[in-house]
C-alpha cells in the first residue's frame, strides 16, 4: 500500500536523477511528455527510487541489483544502478531480441537469459536474488517502485496547477499506482488497456487480480498478465476507472500523435491516448485533462503513412 | 528590418494561434521543443503573422495567399489561411515527391506544379501574386514573417528565465532574424548550417547574401542558396556568430536526439545540435545553453540503429 506521502518521499529522495519532462499544452489537454525520461520511459523514477530507499537504510548490498526485464523495467534498472555506482544483473528470456539485450549491456548491465518465456526468466531471478542477497527491483510491485512513478504526478500537478483527470495506460499497474496515490482526492484516474492485455480490467471484475490472455501490438509493454496487488490495493482506494480499447484504436492513436504533434510513443503508451480519440472517455465541457505519454521504446519506423 | 518590438507584436497578434510548445531542460542544456508546433515546424509562426499583419491593415485580399514552398513553409501557409478562413495557393516544381503535395492538399491548399526547380516555381507564385493580388507568404524574408518566427524566442526567454545562447539551425534565415531580433543584447544568437548548405557562412564572408551551392542531407530544409537580406540585416546588427557543422555530424545528432531522449527531428534541425556534439560550439562552465528543435517533418524510419 502507498499514499502521497511516499510519492513525496519518492520525489525528494530521487531529485534530480530523473528529468523533470515536460508538459505540452494544446486544446484543452495536457500530455505529459514522459517519455523524454532516461532509457525512454517513467520506469527509471521507480528503479531510482527503490534503490536509493534501500541505500538510506543500509540495505543496499555490494552485489547490486537483480531485474527480470527485456523492456522498460530491466533499462532503468540497468540505468539507475550504473548511476548509483552498483552492479545490475538483468534476466531475460533466451527469446529476447538481440538488440534488447544489447541495449542492457550497453549500458553496463550483465544480462543472463534464462528460460524461453519471461515467468522462468522471472523465477530465476528470484532464485538468484535468494542466492546472493542482492536487491530485487520488480518490475511494479514494489512500494518503492510505484510511489517512484507517482513523481511524474506530482511534476504534472505543478505543471498544470493541477486537472480534474489523469489517462494512464496500464500494464503491471506501477506507474497507475503511483499517479492514483499522488492525486487521491485531487484528480480522477482513469486507467485503459488494449482489450488484448486487460489484466487491470479483469482483476476489478473478479475483486483481485488474476491471471489474463496478454497479446497485441502492446503486449510488449503493457503485456502483465496479473496486475499487481499494490496497484489493485491503491486502484481500488482511490477509484480509479478502466477503460478498454482496440488494438485499431491504439494504432491510430500512436499515428496521430506523430501527424498531428510530432511526438514518438510506443503502441502500449497510445492506449491512453485513444481512450480520448475513441471516445472511450468523454471529457465534459471544461474538464481538465492529462495524458501520460508514458515510454518511447518503439521503431519508428511504422508511424508515417507509407508503412 | 526587425526589432525586439515587432517580435512582441507578432506574439500578440498571433496569441493561441500557435502552440507555446515546451522545454527540456537537462544537463544546464534547454531544448525547446518547437517541432511540437501547427504542422511540424516553427513556420505556422510567421505565416500567422503574415497574414493577420495583413487582415490588421485591411489589406488581406478575399482571393487569398500565395507561398511557393513544397517543405514547411508552404504547410504552414497552407494551415494558417485554413485556420482564418482564406484561400492558399502553394507553387512547387513539378518534381515536388507526391507525398509533400498531398500533405498540402490535406490542408486545404490548392498546388500548382510549376517548373523543373524551387526558382521557377517561386518566379510564377510571384506572377500568379502580381496577377490576381493575392498576399504573397515568402518562406523568410519578409519582416512578419521574420518577427512572427522570433516569438519562439519570448517564450523561451520566459520558459528559461533567459538563457546565455542561443543555437538555431539556419536555412534563409527568417528564424534566427526573429530570434536575434527579440534577444538583442540579451542572448548570444549562433547560427548553425551544415558545410553544404552554408549560404548564411557565404554571405557573412562576402560582406552581403550571395548565392551558394546547396546539397545534403539537409537541403531539403536548410537549402536556401541565398540568405534574406532581412536575415543578414538583423545578423549583421546583433552580432550573430556563424558556425558549419558537417553532414555527418548533422546525423549523428539527429540520432543521438533519438538515442538519449527519444526526441524525433529532421536534418536541417539537427545541425543546432550538432555544434555541441562536435565542440563546434563550446559553452563555457555554468553557460546558460538553448537549442532550438525546430522541426521534424522527417521519415523517422531511419532514426534507428537498424536503418
Amino acid at each position: 500500500m502507498i499514499f502521497r506521502s511516499d510519492v513525496e518521499a519518492a520525489r525528494t529522495r530521487i531529485g534530480s536523477r530523473v528529468r523533470t519532462t515536460p508538459v505540452l499544452h494544446t486544446g484543452g489537454l495536457w500530455l505529459k511528455l514522459e517519455q523524454f525520461q532516461h532509457t525512454g520511459s517513467f520506469k527509471a523514477r521507480g528503479a531510482f527510487n527503490r534503490i536509493l530507499a534501500a541505500a538510506e537504510q543500509g540495505a543496499l548490498p555490494a552485489v547490486g541489483v537483480i531485474a527480470a526485464s527485456g523492456g522498460n523495467a530491466g533499462l532503468a534498472a540497468a540505468h539507475a544502478a550504473r548511476e548509483i555506482g552498483i552492479p545490475a544483473e538483468v534476466y531475460v528470456p533466451e527469446t529476447a531480441p538481440e538488440v534488447k539485450v544489447a541495449r542492457l549491456r550497453a549500458l553496463g548491465a550483465s544480462v543472463v537469459q534464462a528460460g524461453r518465456e519471461y515467468a522462468e526468466a522471472y523465477e530465476a531471478a528470484t532464485k538468484r536474488v535468494a542466492d546472493t542477497g542482492a536487491l530485487f527491483c520488480h518490475a511494479y510491485d514494489q512500494p518503492e517502485i510505484c510511489a517512484g512513478q507517482g513523481t511524474v504526478a506530482l511534476e504534472l500537478e505543478e505543471q498544470t496547477g493541477g486537472v480534474d483527470t489523469v489517462l494512464v495506460a496500464v500494464g503491471g499497474g506501477g506507474l497507475m499506482a503511483g499517479i492514483a496515490a499522488a492525486l487521491e482526492g485531487r484528480s480522477r484516474v482513469v486507467a485503459v488497456e488494449p482489450r488484448d492485455c486487460p489484466s487491470f480490467h479483469a482483476a476489478l471484475a473478479a475483486g483481485q487480480p488474476v491471471d489474463a490472455e496478454v497479446s497485441g501490438v502492446a503486449a510488449d509493454s503493457l503485456g502483465a498478465r496479473r496486475t499487481g496487488d499494490i496497484a489493485f490495493t491503491v486502484a481500488r482506494r482511490t477509484g480509479v476507472r478502466s477503460l478498454l480499447v482496440g488494438d485499431d484504436d491504439v494504432v491510430a492513436a500512436r499515428r496521430a500523435l506523430w501527424e498531428g504533434y510530432r511526438i514518438a510513443i510506443e503502441h502500449g503508451t497510445a492506449a491512453a491516448y485513444a481512450a480520448l480519440l475513441t471516445g472511450a472517455y468523454r471529457p465534459s465541457p471544461g474538464e481538465r485533462v492529462a495524458v501520460i505519454c508514458c515510454g518511447a521504446n518503439t521503431d519508428p519506423a511504422d508511424l508515417t503513412e507509407r508503412h
